[in-house]
């Protein structure tokens, strides 16, 4: 027995291992795209997703009369393996292919095809019982199948990984701000001290944030759930039964179980992905705001002698190989590198956005690599960050309320006492002198001791 | 008379030219920020919307009792004359200044101070009978102001200028599929012949894109609806009355006639800035969208002889300084540059998004100019392109028909009926042989010629 | 008289303004692209170099016979004028327009030869005695000349405006770097506290990423150098005199002062504008360099009391609308605001960069802009760090002081002496008890008192 | 026997699975950074530069007497097994960690101890014979190992991968230059039918493109050269001999064969990494000449007969799968999406650099990871574009020729003759008319039969 096969497409025949049951359009792509090989090999997200894809398509295909029912049940049986993650190591294929994911759609026909035979007791290679074009490509084309199981891949990705996690990190922190409802501190405008906040309305701050990105992320949804099956080539549907598209996309919302539905137009779903750009958008949005919210923590535990030192965070790690006993803030530095990269990859997919032309957008497997990169590393970077760092996160009450009673700022609650020039000049002597507010107001002569109090309230100022 | 003035603030004395409203804070900024100058004042959009807001903030001061009658109706009347335009030139500040735009709040509260003093009857620069900080600025930091502001500013550009101009075009380009629903053309993907669509077809893709971004665009409208004012130094409300948020959003939506409310969570309103991203996104997924139906447009019109050339559009002005007769596609330039200075604006203003630090986003300024810019600039090109290309747009149907004649892809409506691998045989031969579909079909004898007449419709392979 | 004038060009017969010198290309443009006219119209510095490049060919042309003398005087005589900004109002047009600035080019060509007909007393508008086409346009395209005016416009402003700025704010860094030579500080890494070093280090370190930075800047000027002229309408130099590339170059480099030459490859100089993205490219880097600077600066200076405060930053206007007294750092909000926006001009022309097709680039005026802009405004702000804010740096003693006693990171000079692992222990035993070094080391039992005096001393560790 | 084995750290005891070399710092961010796992972990080209720097350091200590020779000695034993590749799965930590690659530092420094312990038959884990920090760290901090690390591997990957893969292209594409120097072809400028060129010309603008492009990442190399090695924790060298640095380096420099040296300010060089920042920028430079190539490859390829069609492409794969017989520009692809995704990655690139604070820049690894990425994918991608395209293009004469007789812009030769006012009348004529030249010509009265062979010369326009 020889260790190769032969298989052959419409460029003839080619020779692919034996023991794998990719066809001849992959083992092309494997010698035409020796690009990144080590890394960019499509993840299960998308070999699932083509999975389902190819699994609903013969489901469809079954239902219309478009394919015999034992070739369908055997197109089904075998995508199923495929879908349970059975044969990702036939999926050899990389990133940097052709811009429709041509070859990656193949694959997955090739591989069902030949499985499909298998399963049937047939010859591999023989396209007989299930032809991989005839039958598992029925009625579809890598132009209409690879975004239609983009969309499929995100949306699992998003509320299988993305939303749990991102949940969790919100409400652990959202928990702390309830914890620390009435923790009075100083605000901070300019990185230069100002009026008291509680340490409950700052972190509040970004609990706050957090849910406006996943509010962006949610708005993006709709888009996403539009599919391109049933626009095969160029939009028009040809070559596909009237209904292929409506009721494949109905079988994908059945086998998932979210709402996705047959896209309106489908040229649009062909020579654009603004769905994905959308959502790298809101997704970059969301990068923005840990980034903000990872920044803020880390400033806030820097010290622990001559720094802010407001926050203590945990001590996972020794900090440094030479410094002995620093700890050091890893997980905003591990979160915020998560978020420029997610910029990067928001930069690569809105740039492939606008390339597209006249019916087909040819950087499709580039930009759902990076949106699918950008959900996998928010949700694993935002759940060790929560698991790590937030959930341990407590105030250093001691340095919170020394630098409350030290903060000159307190002095704006005169305003509406004094005027805005007097209070000004109360804060510019303290600060001259290095004296305290009160030793400052009351030379000045602009209020009484008693004043001083009854108008000075740091919990009062917070408004809390 | 003296050709200055000496008007005063916290930090003491300093000379401003007589014959502006201007103050003191203003006019250090003048001199401390010698920045782009030329081109980086605040335009009317930012100035207009700082009148708003303080018309709003003191007819909501007056109606809370927080200011005396005649001194908020002294405000209101200064402050619709800056909203009116009739002070655009004591604006002179620049955007690169302070990061929580400070200076043109003071510069607002100066203005309308000296203004309303002029009115009353009194002298510059004595604050009385109305006070740039104590009555103008009243319950207000340029904190919760200035970022009250851009979003005044940002909506109605979008209102008055940026939708219409934007629904023109897309209105246009429908009536141009609609047109041209039954011309039926060569598809293109991968840059290369495909199977036949409409023009119609062709050109609806380019609506159905713009519609989903205006959609996008649209789904911003509620964070830019949300409004800071209210939060004061750090979002705690300190020196403001209770209502005083609520009541001025209020009446800013009363002034505007949109739907301003006063934001949830006011820490956030100042901490980030992230409808301005969100919204920023939007713009930049529009400018994909405009840039692929440019770049269509211009390979459509691709030639006259030696390109595409299925599209005629409008000779503006001659094409070349040293070709004669030359007919560029200009306004397709035009756009596509408008839409990558969008996508660096907004690579600006996410960047800016990501800067905020504890109770302060300051970099305020810059990512209002950018988001105003891209408002501003795809409105005009939008409109340009409408006007000067999009109307003019005319099928070359001989051209079209010629391609479509030749057009091997329509080879791919025999797959249904010969399969995959003989109709990959009819086309590579008649490529090879620079024959017609028809003679390599019946040379290889994979179907007769009344076949070939009822299977290949090109008008029927447009599904239309 | 009337007040329009009749002028034609290759579309026939246009009425432009009576008392302006453009002509029918130019008025066309301004009806056709009314795109950002507020802010979009060519500054100066494009304006001076068409000018410059006018003149140049003029007397390139004159030279090798191919205008007549006294045509060649004239176009040289109204260049100079334009070249000396006399004529900067006839110049109305946006970047917004033809992406090969062909509409720019004719208008200087436009303006030149009405101004020269002025000059010899003909009629504007009958393109007699000086055409502007055949003779100021002689041997030239605008594919050529608006490329060359982009570089010629770039070196220029680099050298006049941007280095004289860099090295001003390069230099007084340098001179703090020098005073403050001795000042031993608390170093700090992750935001932690971490090893001493001198505040002339830390200082030192931000002038040798400007001057990295600005070695990046000059790397990018061969490149500028380069001259597309000669190259006319796709590189070839058709309708040139064989020599008028380099003649024109030559005169251009003895006009400016400046080494430029004739590009070898001129089809690369059209058809790409890759000088200006390895440009702008290096000016990002630089602006990099600059917010890392100038972030230092801001967070060094927080305070007065709750923050690092080891900085002492020019109070330059009161910083708060509603905070008495407070001050913030200005200068340094300014100048990174201005590092986000040449970031965004950056992604802009790298964009740009990549869109040429075939023998043209059609995005050459909105990459010269945004160049242009981001020389300017990293030139101003840098000046306006420098005069408001570095010369005025000075260090707060006392903190640096209190600082670097506390600071627990001087036990680092411990592991050659007693291993890494003592040395921690050291540090962790004296954060948990809130102690000082020496009283934990001396608890542990680790060193003696004399041996912790003479193996931990901040001025060595700083190796100064 | 167990399967964990207990090893320490200053944080205390930890298990670590028995078969592996790695110690407690490398276990404890295995638990803490599942980010990314799948596709995140360090490649070869970085633990191969860890393995030489951690040799080198080893020599240089053993040298200036810090090490015990015989100490020194299995140092080196150990890292020459890392650097050949022997133990690359005892480095299982991902890119997203502690933001100075302190954890990958202590990997290298664990994997080395323990097997250095391992080759002296000592017990792993007992740190003896071998100190992972006391030995393996010695003089160094990640601080300084981990930049220079990274310095050490993006040179090798850039002279052993990046250089001969462009290398290759760009000398296969200059060979077609030169083999179709007397191609006359159409020229096109904005997108329109031009003057005419050679394919030699055409393509030799490429050929220069990727010139410049490589020239901008040799210029990027010094800064690359430069090492941090020495700077220890915050760049004063502190626990490093005095000479540490400079002989390290100059050991780098002997192993690599690369010019490595000792940087001047090894502030800078743990404070910020401008040095990658350039090299980014340079290679999104050459990302955006290549996508110009490609993109103009696709296009002289379109069709096979509704397109421009001037340029074979080889057919390497199926086009598509649903459309028998169609052939697509995959190479072209598969280039330009790598060149999207450079651009990305220069963008993550370019923010992070601009994030450092005080003496240390916390985005390290995420930097390096990029610019790691884009020489890898630039390298592969150029080298599948010459293998399975590039080498195989060959002009279409017949379309070449067609297109050129029938491109009305050879008027242009005319301008010089009778004028451009006339030259333009005649195109215009032609173009309505759909005429020849010569036909409108002659109709026009402007020139004479023989005036025209004289004048429209092709190949003469062409100036090769």
């Amino acid at each position: 027995m020889s260790e190769v096969r032969v298989e052959t497409d419409s460029m003839g025949a080619i020779e692919v291992p034996a023991e794998h049951y990719w066809g001849a359009q992959t083992q092309r792509s494997i010698q035409n795209f020796p690009i990144g090989t080590d890394r960019f090999k499509w993840q299960p997200p998308m070999i699932e997703a083509l999975g389902i894809l190819k699994k609903a398509a013969a489901q469809a295909n079954g239902q219309l009369g478009e394919l015999p029912a034992e070739v369908a049940d055997l197109i089904v049986q075998a995508a199923d393996e495929v879908i349970a993650g059975q044969w990702n190591n036939e999926f050899p294929l990389v990133v940097f292919q052709t811009g429709s994911g041509t070859q990656s759609n193949m694959n997955a026909n090739e591989v069902i095809s030949n499985r499909a035979i298998a399963l049937a007791g047939g010859e591999l290679g023989s396209k007989k019982p299930v032809h991989p074009n005839d039958h598992v490509n029925r009625g579809q084309s890598s132009n209409d199948t690879f975004p239609t199981a983009m969309h499929i891949a995100v949306a699992l990705q998003l509320h299988r990984k993305f939303f749990p996690a991102l949940t969790t990190l919100r409400d652990t922190l959202a928990q702390k701000a309830q914890a620390y409802e009435y923790v009075v501190k100083t605000g901070r405008t300019h990185l230069q001290d100002a009026t008291p906040i509680t340490l409950g309305q700052e972190i509040g701050a970004w609990v706050a944030q957090i849910d406006f990105a996943l509010e962006a992320v949610r708005a993006a949804l709709p888009g996403i759930y539009d599919l391109a099956i049933g626009g095969t080539a160029v939009g028009t549907g040809l070559n596909a039964h009237p209904q292929f598209g409506q009721t494949a996309a109905q079988r994908i919302a059945d086998l998932t179980g979210l709402p996705f539905a047959s896209a309106q137009n489908k040229f649009f779903s062909l020579s654009a992905h603004d769905a994905l750009v959308q959502l790298s958008a809101a997704l970059r949005q969301l990068a923005g705001g840990l980034m903000k919210m990872a920044n803020d923590v880390r400033w806030l535990a820097s010290g622990p002698r001559c720094g802010i030192g407001e926050l203590i965070i945990p001590d996972n790690e020794p900090g440094s190989s030479i410094m002995p006993g620093k700890v050091n803030p890893t997980q905003c530095e591990a979160l915020t590198m998560v978020c420029v990269q997610v910029f990067g990859n928001d930069a690569a997919t809105a740039f492939a956005g606008t390339q597209g032309n006249f019916q087909l957008n040819v950087y499709k497997p580039v930009m759902v690599h990076n949106v699918l990169e950008s959900i996998a590393l928010l949700a694993d970077a935002s759940l060790a960050f929560n698991d790590q760092c937030a959930v341990g996160i407590e105030p250093n009450l001691p340095v919170i309320q020394r630098n409350l009673d030290r903060n000159l700022m307190l002095v704006t609650a005169l305003n509406r006492h004094i005027g805005y020039d007097k209070a000004a000049a109360i804060a510019k002597k303290a600060q001259a002198e290095q004296s305290t507010l009160r030793e400052a107001a009351l030379a000045l002569g602009y209020l009484s001791n008693e004043q001083y109090d009854a108008w000075i309230d740091p919990q009062a100022m917070t408004h809390n």
